[in-house]
């Protein structure tokens, strides 16, 4: 038994993390667009990063790296550092080795993140003159998570104090950015999460693979995998307490938080859909076909424009190349099934009822293709002009 | 050796075919929405239809006749017939019937093919209603090839004569409708081919086989798949002439036409890019990066925002699963080389020039992997507010 309750704080939430953002004029207008992420004590690190062939620098530096513990993470905005070869992963030790030259604190196997443009090396000066401005002794998380923004519109955190029974308390505390490129394999999103929890890197790991598949693996905003998708998990220990289960259930919550958010934050998106795939040969096909509808433009579209196209969907979960039948097929927009096995059930009043479930925020949209036991539930969102208009223009 | 020369006449210009289109008042304002293919002379059929899962009644129909000769086919927009389950295939017999059974001319098994909505039952007395408008001996092959269409802003036609070494002549001519949902897999794509040629079924099923592969399945609206996607070609073999490397060439040149015209006429399309793909480790993989380029929706809002982002090339390309690295990997618009095995070449100047290529109506985005001889060309096109436009308000 346990207990887990949210509270203010961010990554810094979690006891003896640092964390703050500041302008080094990447951005326009001063905006925040470094970010850093320290801690007194090493920490054990578990990671996922993107599957894309072309991962950016920083990730090539973190794998250089090896089996290492950490203290600090350098982030940046406006600029991914991808596709700039090991020119790049130079880059960022430059600037590191400026930093922890000048620094006071002690950093440790200090790491780096970016998100921005591709194909631009690193403003390596302007980055440097920008760490001159870290306090490693400030704690201003939702400073930090606003100067990873990109598209953006509004920042994303959340903290969590999970309480055992015999009294222990742990935290875990996250940040991330995402908008646009979101897909299921992960894309453009960075998420840094901090705990004090003491647990191991490989419990760590293995906690965050399979939290990992049900939350940033399941959302799609585009359906595009970006360079430079990063996960990092650092835990200092300094708690001392520790529970598999309950920590699992927490960085679900944690993960599945910002993952919703992200989506709900997607390029010009206006609604939150829930594609919730039962009754598929196996839980990989429900997979296949959660993510082909929540990546589906045609669905997308449709649900811009609220209309209940159920024929669309139907048409997708047979465009996925899974097994399914139209015999076999159920459709429904939340509760109100909308096509059973076969029959066709819409009308004038039945439209009616369903166009005024598309018009709500957030709802579900659930296909049981009837054969087996397989299930996923996959997350999307609708695609406008504003999305168009966002991608149309986006280096300029 | 032998000649091949584009004629008018479309479908009607093989010997023996007559086609025309009327309005049966499925369509607002009178517009022609029934279209009908007809030869006095029974044809041998090949044909290629979608691999969706939930493909509609008229391809059931088809399917369930095993092997056949046919001098007939009735085509209707509006309407897909999709997700009707076995009573749409009832349908079409009792629509075919009942023409069979007043019409003068002698229908050898008929067949049916149909585009529109899905999940809504075809109206049966309007179509049946709207047969007794054809005239079996009416050649207006320009009426059939509008009367099919949906979104298409224009209609598609063409036909060629093949004239042999021997003096023999056959001809092959070709009608479709493309636009939305045109995929890699085919997409709502209906597309109707007559020739006069003495080609048995074998002969031309094998052809249109291979000639499929990089016309109607190397072109990408918006990457989903319909459950209507139709190519039938017949043969009534009037020309008792015939060659195998002509009549491949010809195909060849007809539905590469057609195929690039669906693009061009692409929901609100206004560019036609062919993505060339080299030096992939086999074919396979090329073909997976030309169309996962193809595909993006990054790639097509860069393409309408008129902007030479390379970086979202790179990285579709390697967010594509195939084997690929950014140190052997080069880029180029046009013959204009961006990127160079790790080469970061992109300065202002050639941003210039790059813009000035993108403004183009037409150009070529060349990816070489670098890897081996692997190559595929596909076609795709951007995609802008018309699109969303179009599809956010599809039914309405």
């Amino acid at each position: 038994m346990y207990k887990i309750t949210e509270i203010e704080g961010g990554v810094c939430a979690s006891e003896g993390f640092y964390a703050d953002g500041v302008s080094a004029g990447l951005k326009k207008n001063n905006a925040l667009d470094m970010a850093f992420i320290y801690s007194q004590n090493e920490c054990e690190v578990a990671s996922t990063f993107t599957t894309n062939k072309m991962f950016a620098a920083p990730i090539k530096h973190f794998r250089a790296k090896g089996e290492f513990k950490t203290n600090f993470v350098l982030i940046n905005s406006k600029n991914a550092n991808a596709m700039t070869g090991q020119a790049g992963v130079k880059d960022i030790e430059e600037v590191l080795e400026a930093f922890s030259s000048t620094c006071q604190e002690n950093l440790i196997n200090p790491l780096m993140s970016s998100t921005g443009v591709i194909g631009v090396r690193l403003p390596k000066q302007k980055i440097i003159k920008g760490t001159k401005l870290f306090d490693l002794r400030a704690r201003n998380p939702k400073n930090a998570s606003e100067a990873i923004m990109t598209t953006d519109t509004f920042s994303k955190s959340i903290a969590l104090r999970v309480e055992l029974q015999n009294g222990d308390c742990f935290h875990i505390g996250a940040m991330a950015k995402g908008a646009g490129m979101i897909n299921p394999a992960m894309a453009t999103m960075l998420c840094f999460i901090t705990t004090d929890a003491d647990a191991s890197k490989a419990q760590m790991q293995e906690i965050l693979d399979e939290v990992t598949v049900h939350t940033f693996n399941a959302i799609s905003v585009d359906g595009d995998t970006s360079t430079n998708d990063t996960v990092i998990l650092m835990s200092n220990a300094k708690s001392k307490a520790f529970d598999k289960e309950a920590f699992k259930e927490a960085l679900f919550k944690v993960m599945h938080f910002l993952a919703l958010e992200m989506v709900r934050d997607g390029e010009g998106a206006t609604k939150l859909v829930t594609y919730k795939v039962t009754g598929a040969k196996d839980n990989k096909e429900a997979e296949v076909v959660a993510k082909a509808l929540s990546d589906s433009l045609l669905v997308k579209t449709a649900l811009f424009g609220e209309d209940p196209n159920w024929g669309r969907i139907a048409s997708t979960v047979g465009a996925s190349g899974v097994e399914a039948y139209e015999e076999t097929l159920s459709i429904s927009f939340n509760e109100l099934c909308v096509y059973h096995k076969g029959e066709l059930l819409f009308n004038e009043a039945m439209e009616e009822k369903a166009a005024a479930i598309m018009k709500l925020a957030r709802f579900s949209i659930s296909c049981d293709l009837g054969i087996s036991n397989g299930s996923f539930t996959a997350y999307g969102c609708d695609l406008g002009y504003e999305y168009v208009k966002i991608n149309a223009d986006y280096r300029t």
